[in-house]
């Protein structure tokens, strides 16, 4: 699999909160496809079509016997994952850093006299 | 948004690639749609589709005036993913971990004498 195929594959796993859950559960350990189903109330079919964008993503693997074929949690396509969202890691730390701007600057703001003196007083909070 | 919201916005956001190039420009800068659509020879229509998606994830942001919305990079709904992926980072490491347990093993066996004594060498490579 090319990155590029990689990283369509493994977002589009993590997008469902279903296989999330189920990747959860794995990283306790092995588990059936039984053992998988139970906690989510779903059909065997509904949770084997999750298991296969799972296995087709890379994101898990599953045992070779016909009868008891454990599911197995295979973390490496989230670090390709995480090195991708890590290049934008200084925008999100900017758009922090922002709103630490604003906020010092509008408690500045409020603790400067304006028309006419008035005490110092902790933020209110504004209600729509 | 709930985080499970966000997560299942961002992730299905990032698994298409022509939106995460899209991602990729507006790092670089703030971007007019008709900039976006240049490199990648689809119509505007197209493209205004993958800017609705990465709008909805909170991905990127638009600009108001009617003419001129220049689309900006809103990184904040990554941090979440990144903060959803590092919980399995210690999977990932193991597996790096037990593949080079692995490769020690190997060549450990390789530079035991077995039927006859050999010399020692450097791993070949092996050819299918």
């Amino acid at each position: 699999m090319t990155s590029t195929e990689t990283l369509n594959l493994t977002f589009a796993a993590l997008a469902d909160p279903t296989r999330r859950a189920i990747l959860g559960r794995l990283a306790s350990g092995n588990a059936s496809v039984n053992e998988l189903a139970a906690p989510f109330k779903m059909s065997l079919p509904a949770v084997s079509k999750h298991l296969k964008v799972l296995e087709r993503s890379g994101l898990i693997s599953r045992g070779r016997h016909a009868q008891w074929r454990p599911c197995r949690l295979k973390a490496r396509p989230m670090k390709e994952a995480v090195d991708w969202l890590e290049r934008y890691r200084r925008f999100w730390e900017e758009s922090f850093d922002r709103l630490d701007d604003y906020l010092q600057k509008l408690q500045a703001q409020n603790l400067q006299p304006k028309e006419k003196p008035q005490r110092k007083k902790t933020h209110g909070n504004h209600k729509k």
